[in-house]
This record gives structure tokens, C-alpha cells and sequence, in this order.
């Protein structure tokens, strides 16, 4: 991968394994992106939000990018998010990275701070100036309270400053503007527009996105990677089949209901998942996430068993 | 100070001068210091928002701990924001902050995750579990996005989690709800109740809180000592008659206007008037901020000549 | 249109046109209901939000149902808005609604008060139980301010007390959970799922949903009929093309940027186009929104020219 | 009261009694006026917030107005909300409450619209224009979702547009804002502030507030007028005294808990508090807020046996 090939296709988010303890299990890892590399995924994203990158310390960090690029071997790219508040932070994760010897660099914008389009601009040209390797911005509103607007993304894009984006937003107007946008100004070359809602890439891929980067891509990496495939050969019944199968199984995420945050309840039910079948050693989700219980655990399974995932 | 000691008084957030290529400029650290200590502070915060503690490195991190407590050498308590995203990375400050010797530390909820309360109790008790030291919970929902609600934080505070509160949130209500929930309830100890809205000093006092954490007390640490003396001396006109002084000189955090966010004018603001005063050798702010410029610097430099500091 | 036939197709809301002395413009009004009949629309939607439903007193909420139902004579269904805070209020406009003889009503979740599930839930079975006619509920969380969500939404469907919805939230995940969920249940009759996110029409009937409510079909009917008829037939690179044009055309909508609201502008833009393209008499809108100027006005018959419309 | 002379003091929000079947309780309300009147207050607000006036019909509101300022005959002023989403429905309950005789009307910013600053100016303009009365404008962010600046509201009070402000919004600074610019402005005539939050009252009044709009005052009138004696007396500690009494007595809007909103909760128990004293007939709330069941209503009971209320 490098900048003049815009990056398509199926790029899951890549779960970290963690020990009862809490470290960092890398045989389990390297049997996750084995999985996911036999699901035929385009690429991994390691250290973003699905891989719980916010709950790792740099030491994780650090581990995670080494098991993966050494296991991975240059089959498929691998992008490294380097989330952190501000760019004199970013910055650190983004050396660490470019050490490691990763294909691309994923950013969102600045938070924590209360920021200014202005600022946010000038932290993509402050990280990609540093890092020279592609750069892709994250929108995640959910998690950095603000948006990236399609002006801005375009005029990054523009000035070789972004390779892409990865759009979490759940703003499917917005990400039409983007694709439009980019489809109609001249002055943009390669560009990938990314969805990071795996609830709606067969009408992401529609309008035009280049590919998905799916947190339940992870469980089931073999039907993202068919839907992509059957929209990539026009066959779009067959996309949104897999899409509706996809969503149905996406219900597990709700399985440790109220008594625990939506991000704990996701991040349980994925690990359970990965752990009933037989992916990972230990469902276990990093502090001060609250573990699914037996009972939440039986409906993630029965959700697998109705994909035919068990 | 203690855990068996509130904690009370002035106990200003300490900015972190830099160099102009960004990197911490110690000489001007330890003159902020000794300003402030002229100044009658009853303590010091250091990594805290005001400190621009979202754009420090570790390593950064590591040496404003160093050089301020080196400096101070006892003669206030020095508490240090540990300042990340969820537990596991707020571990990590923490043990480099007892190595470093602080008096105490300072955590927010988690953030970028979407979490709990039940998750953010577990949090704290991790949290004050591996420390050792007084725990003081810091509520900003600004930038952390959720609040600390007065259930929450009694009930740490009864079972020896938290040594007390920063409250930021500008919420007196829920302030005084802490305040009397402390008087009422039989089984809490000592809990410092300590306020974060500089503007409404006099009248947190009046309600019961012990202190206040001024970002503008770098500015002007005398005026809040003074607010502070009058208020314990029951000389309530006094303290409002220096609040309100405060509140006119505090207009300077809008030197920015619209053309940046409001972190970078108040961030710009604090350092241009600290340069303007001859404490600091540079105004520089951190990226992605946006600094200054002449007329804007004017600007604070008017508001400091109206409030009788230049 | 009974409760047994679930509605479908394009049901504009439609423009109030007005004085320049602010009274309901009824010759404008049939000129505008001939010029969306003309265009092929299967209903209309009366006291919607790009009616200014907000900004209609009663006595001119009157006149429009009376204008409308009038002229319309029963060729198309005519659905209109309640739109107040409560139930109470809501009652009021639902029995003006009735006696004037529309064929549905569409109604929010309350506002203005802080509301609960379980209260939304009782609002819209009170409504229905008094109103006798099809009831839809209205999505709109940027005017709401919560939103609906899909088992509140189905429950209500299989209990027979909504006969649809107009989903506005933008949320493409949440509108396929209710499409999905519609599907899958065997104790829902007739339900009609509408987006009104004009941007993404071709999507949503991808996904399912059964006609569109767009504030833009004002401006070009045509546009959208094209759309739907296109979807209908299966020629989804057709109802695509045509969705990308509409698309561009919306840019419209910005004409007023930041020197007023976004619903200023965007109801300022609808009704430019509205009379540059000799549709209504005068592009007035209602206190206290700001008009269009010269400048701004030009920038929508460039968008118009640009769109094939003028 | 005319314009010339500033609102100052204890004027509740008049709670609105109703029947079982959800009309006006004239003889409650009457009787709920004498209690208000006995408790010694300086005027009455009626279909505000604690008014339910979200709820109330344009019939039920005329009821209301007729009523009381039938019944108070000029013994203290009246205020009347004319709570409407925009200007012109606002306008028709400005016609409303100046033909009843009201001596001052009380208008939010528009809501359900996306506004603007420059929209809420002209609104509130437009009002001042066609009332004749003096226009106080309430500032209600949870129910409005915007907050009026201090700006916009001394610039329409130099303008003699406004003849104060109800400032409902908790945010302490801001109405210090609002306070101090009024004292500093000599382009400023009579403008009066009054603050909405009753639970910060004598901190409100120490900075300068001119009075209080307590939705708490409908239960124990007597104590916040008790507040506002003391204060303007110079007896703080009295004043403290009182406002942490009503603080504890304020839990009993909890008495819902979360099985209903926090509108439905706060309203039901000081309707049950009300009844439960003996005031008025019935604890009715309008739709579709939850009643309390008896258990709730027991514990709003036991809130004011604590307070000597019973």
C-alpha cells in the first residue's frame, strides 16, 4: 500500500486479547489475524476502538504493533490508530508506529481540549508532515465530540495531507459529501473513503465508499468480506443479504444491557464471541469495563448460533 | 497534608511554560512557581487542564513533576493530574507521579469511551487501590463528558476512596449537594470539597467548600489568596469586592475571539498575560493551538492594566 | 389511504408560502400544490417542519388545511402535522385536523418538557385513541430533541396505534432496525417506514423503507418522483443518478451561512427557488427568521441553473 | 409595576391544579393563590415551567389567566408566560395575557427551530413591539436548548426591549455575567434579575440578583420569602439557614425516580405536596406525564414532615 493506491475493501478493526490479568495476549493474537486473514480481509487496524486502544498503555501499544507486523509479514496492510488528545501526544504513538513498521496512520481529531476547525486542520498537517507515511483521519463523534466536516476533509485530501477516511460518524449524508465531493473536485488524487458503520456498507459501498472497517468484522470476518465482494461484482441482493444476516447478529452487542456502558457491553459480547468460538483464550475486557455475566454470555451464543457461527 | 487532613485554600492549576520549539521551559516553570508561592498559595496542581496536561508527553509530564517538586521542596502539597482516557493508562501516571513524590492525584472519569457509572466507581476504586496517596476525583464534563454525580462521589468519600473533589462543572446545585451531602452524612471523614469555577469563589466559600483551583489564579494568585483570607475572616463584602475584580480581569480569556477555540484563547490568554507580567520568557501554547497575535495580546494587556497588574 | 394500505412514495411536506405581511399567501399555496401534483407525488404532508409549521399560528394552520384540502379533492392523501409540545395541546390540533378531513395525522414525541420513553409511549396512544385516523409518528431529533427508537417504534406498530413513521433522525442503522424489525415480526400489519433524509432516499428503498418525505420535493418534485419510480422499477443506477443530482441541488440550503440559523437559511433557500422558479408570489418567511438577500438569493438560482431548473 | 421600577423579590411560578378528567381546578387555584399570597410573595408568574404550561391548551391558559388576576385584583403584580415555539404563535398569547390584564409578560427563545442569536434578538424586538408590557425573557436552556448570552440580553435591556430576565439556566457565572454588566453599563435603566434556580437563591441574591421564581415556592412560599427577608436584611447566615432547609426539602422531586422523566417526577410531587397539605383538591398532572403511586406520594410525604410542612 502506498499513497498513490487509494485503500479498499474489508479492514477490520483488530480486538486485543487480553490475559485474566491483563496483558496482552499475543497467542491469541496472532490467532485473531490469522482468522480474520482467513476471512480474506483487505487489511487490519490495530489500535483503534474496537481494539480497546484507549484502555491499552503504551507498553500494549508497543506489544500489539510488534505481534501483529511480525505475524502479518507484509500480506496485507497493516494501519496503526495512534489515538491520543493532542498532536504533541499523537505524535508519540505515530514514531511508535512508524517504527513498528506500519502501512498507514489513523488519527482523529484533537479531544479532551474544546477545539476549533482550524486546529484540527492544522493537527492532520502537523501529524502527517511528521510521519510521512499515508494518513487517514477517524471520525468519531461518539468518542471526540466533534465533527469532520466535508470541507475539511476535502481540502486535506486537496493538499496530500490525508490518504483517507475512516467515518464512524453515522452520518450517511455527510459521507455522500464526501464521496461526492471527492468524485467531482479535480484537485484530489487517491483518496479512500472508509465506513466504520458496519450496519449499512452494502449502502455505504453504494454511494460509493472504497471499503468498511467493521468492529463485528472480527467475529464474522468471512461475511464482510462476502458482502464486499458481491457489491464489488454488482451483485447487491446478495450484499444485502449478507448486510440484513450481519445486522441480526450485530444484536449481541446489547447483551449486557443496562447495567454497564454500551462500550463495555460491545466490547464483551465481541470478546465472548471470539472466545465461544474458539478464537481466543479469554474474553476478558480491560478495566474498568464490566465483564459479561453467564447469562449474557448464553445470548451472545445464541446470536452466533443464529448466524451459524457456532 | 494527609489523608486524615482536608485539604483547603488556593491551590492554583499550574500552566507549563514552553519554549518556542515546544519543549518545557523549566526556568520559566520555577518562576511560575515561586510567583505563586509569593502569591500565598496553599498548594499547587500541576497537570491539570490548565497545564495544558492534554498536549504533554509523558516525558513532558515527567519533568514538570520534577522540576516542581524538586522547587517546592514541602513547603505547600503538590498534587498531579493523571490526566488519560480510562484506568489502565491513568495507572501509569499514577506510578509515575508517586515515584516523582506528589502529595496527592487528581483523576477524571474515564472518557472517549462511552461508560457507566458504574464502571467510573470501579475507576476511582482501582485507582485509589494502587496509589496510596489521596485521591481527589476532578469533574469536567466539558471535556470529559459526563458528570460526577453527588451519589457517587458521598460514596467514595464514606468508603476512603477519595480524599475529595475538584468541581468544574459550574453546576452549584449539585456543588452544594456534595457540600451538605458531606455535613449530613455520618460516614465520611475528611473530604475536601474544592471548586474549579473561578468566577463563583465567594459564593462556593459561602456554601461550604473548602478551596478553589483557579486557572486564573496564575494570572493573579494574590487576588485569590485574598479572596480566600477574606472569606475565612468571615469578611464576606471583601471576598465578593476581589471576586468581582477576578471576574472583569477574566474577560481576557476571549482575546481569541472566534478565529480559534476557546482552550486556545484562554491558554493564549493565561501565558500572554503571564509573559506580559514578566514571569514567563515565552507565551507559546502547544499545538494544534492557535497563538495570539499582537492585537490580541493587547487586548490582555489592557485587562491586565484594568485590574491593576501591570 | 386506509389503515390497511400501508402508504408509500413521494409526500412532500409542504411550503407555506406567505405575504410580505405575513399572512398564509393562498393563492401561492394551490399554485404550489398543483406544481407537487404535477410532479407525481403520491400524498402530500401538510404542517410539517418545512411547512414553518413551527410559526404557524392556528388560525393559519386553518387555512392551509382548508386551502389544501380543498384544492387537492381527494386526489392524493393528505397527511397533516400536530405539532406542539403535549398531549394536551396536541389533542387540539389533531380534532382541527380531523374536522378539516386529512387522511392521516403525523405527530412528535413531546418537547420542550423533559420526556421518558415509557410518556412517549402513552402520548401516541393517546393521540391515536382520540384521533381515529392513520397516525405517523415524526422522528425529528434536532427539533425533539430524543429520539424515537425502534422497539418504542414497533411496539406501537403492532399494538395498531402508529400506521407509520417519518424518520428525520438521520440515523440510516436505526431506520434499518425498524425496516428489519417490521419484517421479522409476525404481529405488525401495515406499517409505513418514510425517511426524511432527503439525501439518501436511493438507500433507504434499498434498505426497505417505503416512500420519502423531502423538504427539497418542494423545490423539484419531479426530482424525486424520477427517484422513487426509478427504485420501483429496479433500476437503482437510475434512482442513484438521480440522487447525486438532488443531492448537488441541496447545496441550496447553505445560501444564508453563519449570518443566521441553519433553518433560516434552508427554509430561505426552498422558498427563493420556490419563486425564481414563478411557483409562489414571494419568498417570505416568517418572524423571526432572517431573510435572504440579493447575494444569497443569486447563489440559489445558481444551484437551480446548475440542476436544470430555471 | 411599571417599567420604571425593577421586579424584585419571591415570585413562584403558579402551579396550575387540575380536575381527574384534566380541566383547570379554578377553586384550587384560588385557593393555591391565597397560600401564595399568605406566604407574603411580591408577584406571581403564571404558565411558566412548574405551570405546566407546555401542557395547557390556549383555553386552559385563558382559565388561568382569568382566574388568578380575577382573584388577586392588583394585590401583587402578575407575570404570564407565553411559552410558544416562535414569534408569531408567541404573539397570539401576548394578545391572550394583555387583554386579561397581566403586568408583565415572560418569553423564552424560539425552540423547535434551529435559531440563532440574531433571530432571538429580532424575536424578542418583535414581542417588546406589539406587547406594550414590560418582557422579561427566560432563559431555560434544558427546555429550549439554547442559552441567551449576557450580551444579547444587556444590549435588548439597553434597549429597553427587555425589562429583565428569568435565568432558569444553573449557569451561576453567567448570571454574574448578566449582573455585573448591568451595573457597569450606564446605558442600562431598570432591568431586573431573577434567578430560577432555587436551590442557589441566597448565593444568587448575594451577587446581586434582584428576586426569585422558586417552582419549590408553590410548596413552602413562606420559607423562600423568609430567604429573601433575611437576605435583604443582611442576614446571610438566616438566609443560608432557610435555603439549606428547602435544599433537602427540593429531594422530594426525585420521589419518580427513573421509571418516569424528570419533568413528570418534579411536577407529581409538588402536586402531591400541594394535596398532601391540603391546598389543592387533586394531584392530577396532564398528559401523558406518570403519576406517582402511593408509595412516591408517601415519600414526598415524608419530605415534608422533615421540613415541618406537615
Amino acid at each position: 500500500m502506498t499513497t498513490a493506491t487509494a485503500l479498499t475493501g474489508v479492514i477490520p478493526p483488530v480486538c486485543t486479547p487480553l490475559t485474566p490479568d491483563f496483558e496482552v495476549d499475543t497467542g491469541s493474537l496472532t490467532r485473531l489475524v490469522d482468522h480474520l486473514l482467513d476471512g480474506g480481509v483487505d487489511g487490519l487496524f490495530v489500535l483503534g476502538s474496537s481494539s480497546e486502544v484507549a484502555f491499552l498503555p503504551d507498553g500494549h501499544r508497543a506489544i500489539v504493533l510488534d505481534t501483529v507486523l511480525g505475524h502479518v509479514g507484509g500480506q496485507v496492510p497493516v494501519l496503526a490508530g495512534v489515538i491520543d488528545m493532542t498532536t504533541p501526544r499523537v505524535l508519540e504513538h505515530v514514531r511508535a508506529a512508524v517504527k513498528a513498521g506500519v502501512d498507514g496512520i489513523v488519527a482523529t481529531a484533537p479531544f479532551y481540549t474544546r477545539t476549533h476547525p482550524v486546529e484540527i486542520d492544522g493537527h492532520f498537517r502537523t501529524i502527517a508532515g511528521q510521519a510521512g507515511l499515508p494518513l487517514y483521519a477517524y471520525d468519531l463523534p461518539v468518542s471526540v465530540h466533534s465533527k469532520l466536516g466535508a470541507d475539511l476533509l476535502l481540502g486535506l485530501a486537496a493538499d496530500g495531507v490525508l490518504a483517507g477516511v475512516k467515518d464512524s460518524s453515522g452520518d450517511e449524508a455527510g459521507l455522500r459529501e464526501v464521496i461526492l465531493g471527492r468524485r467531482e473536485r479535480s484537485d484530489i488524487g487517491s483518496f479512500s473513503v472508509l465506513t466504520g458503520s458496519e450496519l449499512t456498507v452494502d449502502s455505504a459501498l453504494w454511494m460509493g465508499a472504497d471499503g468498511v472497517v467493521p468492529g463485528l468484522g472480527n467475529v464474522d470476518p468471512h461475511g464482510y468480506t462476502r458482502l464486499f465482494r458481491s457489491a464489488s461484482e454488482g451483485d447487491w441482493e446478495a450484499a444485502r443479504t449478507e448486510q440484513e444476516r450481519l445486522f441480526r447478529l450485530f444484536g449481541l452487542v446489547r447483551a449486557g444491557g443496562a447495567r454497564m456502558g454500551a462500550g463495555s457491553s460491545a466490547m464483551g459480547a465481541f470478546k465472548a464471541a471470539l472466545h465461544l468460538r474458539g478464537i481466543i483464550d479469554h474474553p476478558t475486557t480491560a478495566l474498568p469495563q464490566i465483564p459479561l455475566d453467564g447469562d449474557e454470555t448464553g445470548r451472545v451464543g445464541a446470536y452466533l448460533a443464529a448466524a451459524g457461527l457456532l
